[in-house]
């Protein structure tokens, strides 16, 4: 949503106080701005108090010597000089219609910003004055500065020359700093008492912004006239040229800046999955020059006069599976302001902090309620899965005996089309397939061929591989189910004909695999529970996941363990993906009804801000490593292991994961999914006649929607990992569609594919509009390409 | 240095802005505490005006009511209401005796609060009124809020209760927890006709806080004995006992929760690299309420009432060779907030923004100047390792046209005693020697023998290993020096005979190798430069790596490569714990005089907050993986790459370090080290008199200084990783000396070990007088165990 022309230069002016001099420092630029002979608009969304004769805002407007070149616009008038948060009841009968709440107020803004453009023929400046401090309230409830936030204009900051100005202009600073505003200048008044500038000017060098003192207003006279002319005299004499040239050369480098960093980017760059080769060029690189709530603002270069050079972007892969509520959302930068502020990183062996305790005890009270113990810290999801292979494989040797050699040839029993990080150790607990490999994988275990689930047609579907769809002469190799839900019972489906069918193709398979070639002493389960994600969204059936791990832990052989023991192999959860609402719910555990002895968090985990990630263990696995020797522990760590910026961030976003699963949204998505009878285990945010319809669209093979992901398969003869059959289908959506009434803002859609899977996944915090007009645009896509 | 105290609760109010009523309803906390019989101590570091017989203040200090149990103080008083920098200026000739800098300027709080605490008997409260705004300048420039960090005591705060009052009360908010500062409650003047308190109660009811609007006072009344009796009536009738239990009730809490974190450690943590059968209870643990620059508030529940339950502790490990600033600076907070603020995460292949770009731009001019071409991004400099380990595998295999499972095969080349991170396929290129080691390590490659520089009884030794040592009649197993600077030229050396030495005696091992059982198709060359960290601060004679370097590719058989290709094998430098000025140089590169094709940086890079990683490569690496096929890409990437939190900290750290480059301290310790007529390429922020005196002591074998390392090598027979003996040798630095008279708030040593080798690290800007303390501190230990 953000704005930046390449020939209108707006700034927003915000003040370190009510009070401060906004009004007439901002007049001071426009008529600077005017005198340099560009056309100077002039926009002052709210404003208390009604237009005096000798007001500075009279005076822009009707100050002679730039009438022609200024214009200026005020989208609401108060009468009284309130806070705004009260404004709006005051106003009531007055101008009260036309207080509207936050979207249409930015709208507002923008369709004028709009308008005054293709007013401007030449370069022209714009000037967008907020009321009151940069936190004082708008018509909307919100702060001034989270409410502008979404249009990312440069500002300029008003100090205060007053006593006490020095720390309200810092803390006004620093305010805007935490919303990631751009801060070109910062103007206040001389004053030779308090001498506020002298100290500012320095501190704010250091912080790279020029601070400029100008004289203050000449008092009021006692006549309208007289004042009139006094004032005139004042911005006559007023030398803020300096400043006006200054942000004409900061808005230039800003546009230079984005221009130059296509090319600079591709020269610098080692994109990771990225095959440089197959980028063709500047066009290629998204340029992201700011982000909130879903949408990257993205640089487009070839963009006319008249539009914004910054498009909406919709960040449809949530980041790669991070984002939970958006980005820079202020409850999160205000959480790693708070840990970064207080601790820095400290180190972490033997040592305790609040965030990281906090958080420990959320994840055991959480996905590890009822099985873990212990919280193991590193810093992405793979380390994570290092961990858990690291704790698994030495659970299973403890127990079993084994030694030197021995210990080197253990494996993990998995899925195929897995995948648990690109850390060699986490590769190696997945199967050798295609091109995801390289020259020290090593790939050590036996993989199964699991069934999936997805909906063709209009109806879930159970596909199973073709070792078990010939297993059983009963089975055919696509089941029919009637409905998600009842799909997701696995608990119901324990009995069913199918279950049996699992249990003994599972069994016979283990059995088989004594005697099988190259298969090494299985030590340890990894799964990723209900999906398997960057193996290309695959919806394992959960009932086959849920008997794996039953049937592993019948054929437990070791002496009568503990209650509370591991039993047959150690078994891992790998969540990073699924875990944390992603799937919509908090673990996939209760789901499955199976507890794992290990699991891993990561990804949700942070809200989407750092990488942070967690291992969790039962003390089972935990007393393989307890002992009097120090070579017995898990000699395992990273330099910022459980740093309290991340720990902090994600114990705000497990308070804001709360809140959510109590909004309206939510709510609504979850009873939108309601089936009548079933038990309601599953729902998504994506509307369930969306995913129907879609299913039984000509190009498109399966679908799948659960919690915040979508997964289109599209029909595809030669698909795979390499494949673009769905990146080529989807192209579209990556374009703004320019049609578009010109009211809602357009976006264009950021989606990452899988070979033949395009998939789309909203934060948990997605508003339902976006949500809906992205599902139309997919629909016309798919549509169009029948 | 921050000050908890059992039986004193002490607050520190901030003013969202000068004039707000600190001063009355700190007078008004005061009597509220007072009046639930506890003894109050009121503290106001600076007042600016004199003291009338109406003022607040004066009645504090003279109203009968509670007399006997207030005690009230100012260290400095200024007769003209003006923001301290300039009182400063304008109080010459009248107290300026009393203007002092920082230091002593918290010493003396410090102080005061101490006799205060052991003049109260029972539980006492304590309030410290701050001057003007949170971010009011002090005596000695500093604003408020960073001045009075250290202490870290819990705040309360006044918000604003005007016009314009909102938005300076939230600014206030986020500048504190921008420091990281506990605010326990917020209290402000109830105003029927702005009601900011109507907006300001539910905004921080979700943030935590308890927003307290009180009536205002009475106007002053015409002489001074009415003003003093309405005065008094105000005081009388204003309801504020709530916020006073409350802020009791958040002590307490506080002391609690401190109480029972270690018991709560104890039950959900697992440390890395912890034994937690060695851990023997709650007093093992190390609970960080807080830290800043080089210390940990450390909390200690031992404590007599008297002393502070917090202690400070010198974080002599740079916690995990991570620091660089200390903890907690605002520079890098600000960095944080800013990147949060406006991108959150986002996605980062094919796409670009300004930090990721900035960041990948100064390490191509700094450590990769001259040889790298493309930065990769990762998480830590395990997951970086990785990378470059897939990199250098990846371009030999392809120059070599190794097919299949000839690349399975391939190993490195490296020096015992290496490591390079915890992931599995880190640990795959080190030996598999000692405890460090698990199920799936399986070591790839041949290791090296190196020799190494330390210093003994005040002289440089080089000692060579057995093999090396025998491998020429004319060379002894150790070969003193006269200088380390002579050591540390390297280009000077190449023509030594002792370099001929190291030449023949690689030249031979790789010609041994071809035929060697066990020995693996080596395919990359990793080193990590000047220092082995993990290994034992092991310092090793850079000439050995520098020719190392040169055979390797002395020995390319390749047909003739372009200029700029990698020769014999591609090359990769570790530099995450040496790099960025961790050995007192930017990169180790221009030291060794050989680039290399890969390296990686960590650790400081992010000036010691938030975990990042960055692998570096010659284009020549890069065009391996150049193509037409999505096959041939480097498929290896993390959620969180180049997340831009991490990338604009890392940013300001470079700034940082570049600015420290030229402070005094850092220029003071390089000319203590020059030697006379030698080129000065190395030295140290430790004393190299110290450094000297410490390598002949009795308990000492060897000691190095080089940047801000310091290791020290005690004699023990049976060394090894799992050696306590340093540690016990030290154990008491870990506490503080009782003795130290107050003046001087003492502190004990946090230090780690490597078996048998202490060793002690200093941020970049850790001040002189902290070293020379430690230095001393560590000769006195030494000393005594003589």
């Amino acid at each position: 949503m953000s704005l930046l022309f390449k020939h209108l230069r707006i700034h927003q002016i915000f003040g370190a106080n009510t009070d401060v001099g906004k009004t007439i420092l901002t007049t001071a630029l426009v008529r600077a701005s005017a005198s340099l002979k560009n056309e100077v608009f002039y926009l002052k969304p709210i404003s208390t108090g009604p237009i005096q004769d000798a007001d500075d805002e009279h005076i822009i407007r009707h100050s002679s010597t730039f009438k022609d070149r200024v214009h200026a616009d005020c989208l609401y008038r108060f009468h009284v000089p309130v806070s705004p948060h009260l404004a709006a009841q005051l106003a009531a009968g007055e101008e009260s219609q036309k207080i509207v709440p936050d979207g249409t107020f930015i709208n507002s803004i923008r369709s004028y910003v709009q308008r005054s453009a293709s007013r401007a023929s030449g370069p022209a400046h714009m000037y967008v004055e907020t009321a009151g401090g940069v936190h004082s309230p708008t018509l909307s409830g919100t702060t001034q500065l989270d409410c502008y936030r979404p249009l990312f204009l440069p500002t300029v900051l008003i100090g205060d020359s007053r006593l006490g100005g020095i720390s309200a202009t810092i803390s006004a600073y620093e305010s805007l700093l935490l919303r990631g505003y751009i801060v070109d200048a910062i103007l206040l008044f001389r004053d030779d008492y308090y001498r506020n500038s002298e100290y500012l000017t320095p501190y704010f060098a250091e912080r790279g912004v020029a601070v400029t003192a100008t004289d203050p207003p000449p008092p009021k006279a006692s006549d309208a006239a007289e004042t009139f002319a006094s004032t005139e005299r004042y911005y006559e004499n007023l030398d803020i040229l300096p400043t006006v040239r200054d942000l004409n050369t900061r808005h230039e480098e800003r546009l230079a800046e984005l221009d130059s960093m296509p090319r600079r980017s591709l020269d610098a760059f080692w994109w990771p999955f990225v095959q440089h080769g197959l980028v063709k060029g500047e066009k290629d690189v998204t340029v992201i020059d700011s982000a909130s709530s879903d949408f990257f603002s993205v640089y487009n270069s070839q963009t006319t006069d008249k539009k914004s050079s910054l498009d909406a972007q919709l960040d449809s892969s949530a980041s790669w599976w991070t984002q939970a509520f958006g980005h820079a959302h202020p409850a999160l930068t205000l959480a790693a302001a708070r840990a970064s502020g207080r601790y820095g990183h400290v180190m972490f062996p033997q040592a305790t902090h609040a965030p990281a305790l906090e958080l420990a005890e959320r994840l055991l009270d959480g996905p590890g309620k009822g099985w873990a113990s212990r919280v193991f810290f590193s810093d992405d999801g793979s380390t994570a899965m290092e961990v858990a292979l690291k704790m698994a494989l030495r659970a299973y040797s403890v127990r079993n005996n084994l030694r030197g050699i021995e210990r080197k040839k253990v494996g993990v029993l998995g899925l195929k089309g897995s995948y648990h990080g690109d850390t060699i150790g986490a590769m190696d607990a997945c199967a050798e397939e295609g091109v995801y490999t390289c020259e020290w994988h090593n790939a050590k275990g036996f993989w199964l061929d699991p069934p999936t689930i997805s909906i063709q047609h209009g109806r879930p579907v159970i596909a199973l591989p073709p070792a078990l769809a010939a297993s059983d002469t009963m089975c055919e190799s696509d089941v029919a189910s009637d409905s998600e839900s009842w799909v997701y019972d696995v608990a119901g489906r324990l009995q069913t004909p199918l279950a049996e069918v699992y249990r003994d193709y599972i069994s016979r398979t283990l059995d088989g695999l004594h005697s099988a070639r190259g298969v090494p002493r299985l030590a340890a389960l990894v799964l990723e529970p209900i999906v398997m994600g960057a193996g290309g969204m695959i919806f394992v059936d959960p009932l086959f996941q849920r008997i794996l791990v039953d049937v592993v832990r019948a054929r437990d052989e070791s002496p009568a363990t503990e209650p509370g023991s591991w039993r047959g192999l150690p078994v891992i959860y790998d969540e990073v993906f699924v875990g944390l609402y992603r799937l919509g719910m908090q673990s996939t555990i209760p789901l499955l009804g199976a507890t794992p002895d290990i699991s891993v968090n990561a990804k949700i985990l942070t809200g989407g801000l750092v990488p942070l990630a967690t291992t969790l263990a039962s003390d089972s696995i935990f007393r393989a490593f307890y002992g009097p020797d120090k070579a017995e522990a898990l000699l395992h760590g990273h330099s910022y292991t459980a740093h309290a910026l991340g720990c902090e961030v994600a114990n705000e976003s497990m308070k804001l994961i709360e809140k959510a699963t109590q909004s309206e949204a939510w709510l609504a998505a979850q009873a939108r999914w309601q089936e009548p009878g079933t038990r309601n285990s599953v729902w998504s945010f994506w509307d369930p006649e969306f995913v129907q319809t879609v299913s039984s669209m000509d190009t498109v093979a399966e679908v799948m929607a659960l919690g915040t992901v979508l997964a289109i398969k599209v029909k595809d003869s030669g698909a795979g990992y390499v494949s673009q059959s769905a990146q080529t289908l989807l192209q579209s959506l990556k374009v703004t569609d320019s049609e578009s009434p010109s009211e809602v803002p357009d976006f264009s859609v950021h989606f990452r594919t899988l070979g033949n899977v395009a998939y789309f996944m909203t934060s948990l915090n997605t508003a339902p509009e976006t949500i809906r007009i992205l599902e139309n645009k997919i629909w016309n896509v798919l549509q169009n390409s029948d």
